[in-house]
């Protein structure tokens, strides 16, 4: 499974040439959402959106394009309007149903340290995924493909900030579409050992990647279902319609009580009206249909409020992330998931086309759109840029450090006798400093976030060293990154059994295309 | 008082290069922080700092080099240490003292629409001040010298997300120091109408500055303390020093019942203890000082709290800026300066070389900071790079985006019936749009924030167009918004006093100084 050995050596002397030394990351850790989280909306505000929302799915009702999953929305009382496919929901089912999913659960990894607390103030930070575009300093942009694929999850796996995949980095379009989810889960299983996601793209592939994991895990499938380990993204076809593999996905990952993320992808002024208000209420109605389904398939399946509410550039149509109304709609969408007692998903977004000051400040609203919203999970949390059309090894290792920033400011200082410092600035004295005090020298190795990225050396030595920019330094640490990856260890029946039902499946002709 | 005629027609061509049209901008408006602050620290932790801060100050006490002010402590009750010069403040004395501040004022511009609100939740944004050099994509990087200095305060003028001045911009260190605070603070008179800055550097540079400012707004010095119109940054010199012209700028300044800023700049891990609460509680102590002379001085005299505790890098003792340490004493210091009824003061700050993505994250961590933290009053909010080094045009131009980006985050989107769009959302129907739909027609003009930098063309047309990243485009901008530059208004007997006064003390020598 490796490839091109030779260029990775290559890549040692270019590792040693910056010492030598392993990068230092912090441990691989969840951080907790320890501050209020922002409330952009008040409660009165907040409830005028929830009752569009009710009243959406009530009157105008949404469509479901699977018959099976019409007939489940049927039996538990809804209705289906007459041209056979709007399905309307009364609130009390909403409400009555929505209130069985689990307010936390655990996400279980075949590392058992990178099991993922979803719910709570925990927060779980997942790698880009699904772009098809890959990119780096030296190779420029090009189609996904799987040798980027796999160095993406390579990167994915030793950066400690990220804590589980997203689905595909990048699309290796290079594997054809019958057998990709094979590859690649195997991959997923055998590069990382983090958890992973299962693409909802028709039922045979839910069902391969459910046998991939448990596979992985080495448990039956009763132990898979009291150990959730697999997650899937479920988009709605805004506005107001889900797709048939949308609701497979939905029906066999929560009968398998497998973590279903439901995210209407609703950009104010295209798919969904242009005042925040409203692509909210829609937003919420379309997710809210989504995680009905799951409880009705299954009560208790664990479930996460999805908010991907964005708007468009009015002048051109284009898609904008990061804006003030992004942020604003990720923390609204926040005070929805909490209001009804759900995990809240949001991402790390952005529109640049370069790693520049736009890709950094537009990632920025959007985390800090997520972190103060209180989300648990934050998608695309490392190397997505031009609104999804490309994932960037460099934006990875930057993110990678904005997310360990994050992490630290919601560590808050502590507050006793020692770090009050009394006896240090007594013995300081005016005028002094504290180079040389005790009380620094004691901490000083720890006492702050030392960045990945950042280069604090002043303009003439930095001149001196050739002026590089964040992306240049971004580039170099995801190469040694890269050098020092070793793959995770994995037991070799787990290996085996793995490659088997690969190989088999993939002699089976994968599942049918519509190529 | 014009500067090379020549070049700046050169840049109307360039200006016509991007279609010949004005930039748009938001108008000049004060934001307010509508959203509840971020507290880092619960109660009981907020109160040892403060506790920390009053015993500082009762038992190590604080050196006032300046006997007129010390004289002033010690008549309101201090004692003054057996060296000479250290004041000891007891705790009831500066909890009476500081009580007597105000919560909030006005600062008077010479153009009323300018009038700066300070305290309870408004928020201003000031210009970069007292970088040593200047740069621009073009130039590069040099000495400041008054060419630039002036440049940047017409950028100031004309961008409408810079409240008020913060300073000189950048020190023109081609005019000599006895008449430099003479040709500039007339340049800030001529060159905007915006409130702006007195540097204390001396008593008699604050009187020439009150003297200035009072001619500028055409009033009587009686007039003037009714209507503060000047502030002075006062900075300690961390730890636990006032020096001589600071002190005499909290004399002069309160007397004229003037806007003192006091901020002591303590470096955890420098000037101030390695853990943050220990550099948060001599940060306290020493502002608590400063503003307890403020209203010895003149009781009710406006005062603002001044928070800029970072971290250095422990590795190289390279100050941090933007750090997560950074943005969590920002907050903090909010916390404090709402403990004591004070307007606090913020910054946006970064320690970057070059305006690459960790300019554009670390201002965000700072501007987060100090939007989160309740900060009433945002220096450095434009233009500030290096640390303070040095000042950017193209730096200001991106923060003038971010500002306005923060400014329409801190504006919660209208919930109500016609925003709440249930009429749109069932005429889309399920797989519609709203490109078209009425509810969009009249509404698209205004319904999102319309940045000044972000480029958010597809990949493919941005790569057309050269692909200019962010620097490239403030670069442009910059340039565009000088040559659209028109001096504001002036009264000609303003305009004659005020040059009458400024030749008077020119040919009296200005200051003296040490050079």
């Amino acid at each position: 499974m490796s490839d091109d050995p030779p260029r990775r050596r290559g890549r040692t002397a270019r590792a040693k040439g910056r010492g030598g030394q392993a990068l230092s990351q912090p441990p691989w850790r969840q951080p907790n959402l320890v501050y209020r989280p922002i409330e952009i909306l008040d409660a009165e505000q907040l409830e005028r959106i929830h009752l569009g929302s009710l009243q959406i799915l009530e009157q105008f009702g949404i469509e479901i394009l699977l018959d099976e999953a019409r007939d489940i929305y049927r039996r538990a009382g809804a209705t289906v309007g007459d041209d056979g496919l709007r399905v309307q929901l009364d609130r009390g089912l909403v409400q009555e149903t929505i209130a069985k999913a689990p307010r936390e659960f655990t996400l279980h990894a075949r590392n058992p340290e990178h099991n993922v607390r979803m719910g709570g103030n925990a927060i779980a930070f997942c790698m880009v995924a699904s772009a098809p575009n890959v990119s780096d300093l030296a190779g420029g942009r090009r189609t996904g493909n799987q040798k980027d694929f796999r160095d993406l999850l390579r990167l994915s796996q030793i950066l400690n900030a990220v804590h589980m995949q997203g689905g595909y980095p990048v699309e290796p379009v290079d594997i054809h579409a019958s057998v990709r989810h094979l590859e690649c889960l195997r991959d997923c299983v055998t590069l990382t050992d983090k958890v992973f996601h299962a693409y909802s793209l028709g039922r045979d592939r839910n069902l391969d990647a459910l046998e991939i994991v448990r596979i992985a895990r080495g448990v039956s499938y009763e132990q898979l279902a009291e150990q959730p380990s697999l997650f899937t993204i479920i988009n709605s076809n805004s506005p107001l319609r889900l797709d048939i593999p949308m609701l497979h996905g939905i029906i066999e990952m929560a009968r398998h009580n497998q973590v279903v993320v439901v995210t209407p992808f609703t950009l104010a002024g295209a798919m969904a009206p242009v005042t925040l208000a409203g692509a909210l209420a829609q937003q919420n109605a379309e997710a809210l249909a989504g995680i009905v389904l799951t409880q009705l398939v299954r009560p208790g399946a664990p479930v996460v409020y999805g908010g991907f509410t964005s708007n468009v550039d009015m002048k051109s149509g284009a898609p904008a992330f990061g804006t003030p109304e992004y942020t604003q709609a990720a923390q609204i969408s926040g005070q929805l998931a909490r209001r009804y007692g759900l995990p809240f998903r949001s991402s790390n977004v952005n529109a640049a086309n370069a790693l520049d000051a736009q890709a950094a400040y537009e990632s920025m609203m959007s985390l800090w759109g997520a972190l103060l919203g209180g989300a648990n999970m934050v998608m695309h949390a490392a190397g997505w840029m031009e609104g999804g059309l490309c994932a960037s090894f460099e934006k990875a290792v930057l993110d990678a450090d904005l997310l360990q920033m994050m992490s630290e400011y919601l560590r808050p200082p502590i507050v006793d006798e020692g770090t009050l410092a009394m006896d240090a600035i007594a013995e300081a004295g005016p005028g002094g400093h504290y180079f040389g005090a005790a009380h620094t020298q004691a901490r000083y190795k720890t006492a702050f976030y030392a960045p990945l990225v950042s280069d604090w050396r002043n303009f003439e030595s930095w001149r001196e060293a050739g002026s590089p920019t964040a992306v240049e330094r971004t580039h170099a640490i995801y190469r040694q990154l890269l050098d020092e990856y070793q793959p995770p260890p994995l037991d070799a029946g787990v290996r085996e059994a793995l490659d088997e039902f690969v190989a088999k499946r993939i002699a089976e002709g994968g599942v049918a295309t519509d190529f």
